[in-house]
């Protein structure tokens, strides 16, 4: 960051530069220290953060300091003030939610993104960022074996979005926009979303915020006969009564792993089902879709090539810390048609390469313009622990689970609720 | 993250533990010096890539590893192929968009978020990462001298999200479900969103996304007589003609700094205009937002009092490391009413703290469910550097640009376009 000699005394401060590489040196081998040291303990705090609401306040300023603090005034605020505030995600004792697994490849791919702090909206800006991101979804993509019509090479193609809203959402505005540029966008009250009352509440928010009328949603009930999987009669049946209703079917989010028990959604009937119907199905694979890059789980997408687009976040179970949601599609086309904004308008975003059409300018793949550099982390995971590595991690979660689901049901104190599919299981008393 | 020993032997693989806080303190410290040594030497590379498409094809193989690769081989690769495929925005010779400003404070705040991978949707999912978020926001908002009804502290609010995208689709979506729960939903396609032609595209794809009629985005004409600046009058003309038309108007993007001459849209008269008819006005300050911390510069948001919501980048000139879009609004409630999800059929959401509402729930102020402690970096920056250096660090930003416009307009080779607001001077031959 350049300085004019003029400038340095303006109020009574010290110029400090905050790009001197040997300070971040300094105070990032700090910064190691204490994150090595973090996760060296974390097993000791209590997972769920014991704070009351409003805690913080009562402990910290109510402005912004003046002067320059030091880094280790700040670290030692950060141990006292913040880590009581944590909820510790990585504490091997955390069974909350779904988990959120970094890893140390997942951690320094990270680092290595925010050093190098580009803007990747398109080629041009930084062409690393989006043909890395392209080739490791292309490797990811072989290793869920999914159909070659989901990668690059088979002219579809994927992208690292931050969450499964977001793919959801940008799928969903791309099926809508498809659709209304066919019937007239005077009738985009008339389609219908569907999901299951397990579906996460991804799907309701992005109908909501994509404008779908909030009637024309559709939680179908699921019940323990089916595992609370969606099942085909049922979709049909609300498909059916919506178009003698004089509406429009849209969209379906199909669920691998269900987020309340893990239920899988039978893909291959529910394609087929939605295809009569023009039905755009995304599948949501959040949490298990990392498991399907084991040949013996592989089963569990089977029927993907009926679906539209699917996704996975692979800061959920694949070690890649947050965020980062992998989503492939079939037809990227519908995606950039809906998303893309007229470049002709907008000078700045216009240069050879993307008139070229030779190069892919990921801003029109999402819903904002810049996007940091997410291959970098995923890259680093699938080369730090290598695709053997990771089949056999997830495979220990899954056997963990399975020996955990034999306690629990071999204890007459216990019952267990549903099967076990992946490495969850659910039970009561 | 534990393990059972029977899991070891599945593949001939060798089980790796990637939480092991001795490995991330080794590879991490290797990190750092790498970063370091990229800071030390960005200036000599060619700032802008000079690659071709599809170089890095390439040069990776075509699938992903079966094994595990050493950090030393990544990093290596990193060097000879990552980087030559980089735009280096973080050059001192990068001079294309809006700068992407990093410093060592956002890098090192990042780290720790990285670090501690927390999921903060909500309260409970982590204290320490909403409450952080709402005193520095806060902070933030008595820096740039919001009115009270901005901050938490006067029943407005603010919010981190990553891109002025979001922050533009949050408000659009607020404002638009706002309208049709007293008009009615079929009325959708009625609704009219106003720019100018100088507004960024994020609004553009904000319209989209939320589902505007394409033919109800208007972006107004400016000309150099206002210096590129959407006038109250073109405001008018345009609500008057759409309203004749049977449309109704619904939400204003007022800008402050455009991306292509940095014009400054005037707030208050605009605010005056869009109130007459309920419009919901937001103003992004993408850029220039930071200026408005120095007194001197604050007059170019004068009249946000007038506004609904005000949002800025702090990834672009407030040295905080991609993402970081800060939002105010004055009713947080018209955005809840219209991104939350009714957590009654969610039980994941449900606890005790959210029920009882002393809380706030983040995932109800944004697109996604997840979201990264981003507060962190925000803090870092703020602590770091001080409000009277940060002042100082902009001050001579401007100062820079104010002696090129001299040194452009003493040259009759060169031609300066507009007056020079910020750090940025437009100048053609």
């Amino acid at each position: 960051m350049g300085s004019l000699k003029s400038d340095v005394e303006h109020e009574n401060t010290s110029m400090i530069n905050p790009m001197d590489s040997e300070e971040l040196r300094r105070q990032g081998h700090m910064i190691i220290d204490f994150i090595a040291d973090y996760y060296k303990n974390v097993e000791k705090y209590p997972v769920l953060s014991q704070v009351e609401p409003g805690y913080l306040r009562k402990r910290l300023p109510e402005s912004a300091p003046n002067n320059p603090e030091p880094i280790e005034t700040i670290l030692q605020d950060v141990q006292e003030h913040v880590v009581p505030g944590i909820t510790h995600w990585q504490s091997p004792n955390y069974f909350a939610y779904f988990p959120s697994s970094g890893s140390i490849a997942g951690f320094l791919g990270e680092m290595l993104s925010t050093g190098f702090n580009v803007v990747g909206f398109n080629w041009i800006s930084s062409p690393a960022a989006t043909e890395l991101e392209n080739i490791v979804m292309d490797w990811l993509g072989e290793m869920l074996k999914l159909p070659k019509s989901f990668l690059f090479s088979g002219n579809g193609g994927g992208v690292i979005l931050g969450t499964t809203c977001e793919a959801i959402l940008c799928t969903l505005a791309a099926a809508r926009d498809q659709i209304l540029n066919k019937i007239g966008r005077e009738n985009i009250s008339k389609l219908v979303v569907y999901g299951s009352d397990q579906t996460h509440s991804a799907l309701q928010k992005a109908a909501q915020i994509a404008g779908i009328h909030p009637k024309n949603f559709r939680a179908i009930k699921t019940t323990k006969s089916s595992s609370f999987a969606l099942t085909p009669d049922s979709l049909q049946a609300a498909i059916s009564s919506d178009i003698e209703a004089g509406l429009i079917p849209l969209f379906l989010c199909a669920t691998v792993g269900t987020t309340s028990i893990t239920a899988v959604d039978p893909l291959e009937p529910l394609c087929n089902a939605a295809k009569r119907y023009g039905i755009w199905v995304h599948v949501d694979a959040a949490y298990a879709g990392s498991a399907c890059i084991c040949p013996e789980f592989r089963h569990f997408i089977d029927g993907i090539e009926g679906a539209d687009s699917l996704s996975f976040n692979a800061h959920k179970w694949f070690f890649t810390n947050l965020d980062c949601c992998c989503m492939w599609m079939k037809n990227p086309t519908a995606l950039t048609n809906s998303l893309s904004t007229n470049s002709e308008s907008y000078e700045f975003l216009r240069n050879k390469a993307s008139d070229s059409k030779q190069v892919v300018d990921y801003k029109d793949w999402q819903i904002t313009l810049s996007r940091r550099f997410r291959a970098l982390k995923l890259w680093l995971v699938l080369r730090s622990y290598g695709v053997a590595n990771l089949r056999n991690y997830l495979r220990s979660h899954v056997n963990m689970a399975k020996q955990f689901e034999q306690l629990v049901a071999g204890d007459n104190r216990f019952e267990v609720v549903v099967p076990r599919n992946f490495a969850m299981v659910c039970f009561r008393k």
